[in-house]
């Protein structure tokens, strides 16, 4: 993040996305952000991908999430998201040096095991 | 771009797109992508924003087009949009340094410009 990144009220840039940080409710620093995941056709962003360097021992495997879940906390200077630690545990994850291909089939997957519509 | 990156048929990831590079139908050089402006709420992606590194004399400014402007080709291992000089040169852009604040106004004002509905 740097200062001539963007980020009004209605939108915010990629690059000021990628890399910042995501809090669970409790505070507690999860990780970051890594990458989204695009619809090329509609221009919609399916998926935040987070990385969690660690935390909680889970290396750095990548766990994609629905984009609705993320909500920008000023006080945290990064998202917050409702994310315990035992949802954390069995959600849909990948190697980071394996990225699944995010079709259809997987992006229900990930929606339907947070409850978010599709 | 590299290996770990993902590209199938229907999604693409944010780092993939940054940096690659786009060309003219003609198939020159333009430059490249540098960010993308995503509406917050939605998760819409409004705008990909291309840097064009001198190309023409355009030096460092940055020209948000519309997303769905945007077509892979394998060929050139890039993206091609229909963008000739005469339309750019009067095309809405800014400095690297002073990033507009992307509001529905600057929208509309450049999908306005491309022809495309809003």
């Amino acid at each position: 993040m740097n200062t001539t990144t963007t980020a009004t009220r209605d939108v915010i840039t990629s690059d000021r996305v990628e890399g910042t940080s995501v809090y669970n409710p409790s505070g507690d620093k999860l990780g970051s952000i890594d990458y989204l995941v695009i619809d090329k056709r509609s221009g919609q962003v399916r998926h935040a991908v987070l990385e969690f360097g660690g935390f909680l021992g889970m290396g750095s495997d990548r766990y994609p999430i629905p984009w609705s879940m993320l909500r920008y906390d000023t006080d945290f200077d990064g998202y917050v998201v409702p994310l315990e630690r035992d949802k954390l545990e069995r959600a849909p994850k990948h190697s980071v040096d394996a990225r699944p291909d995010y079709d259809e089939d997987y992006g229900r997957e990930v929606y339907g095991y947070y409850g978010v519509n599709w």
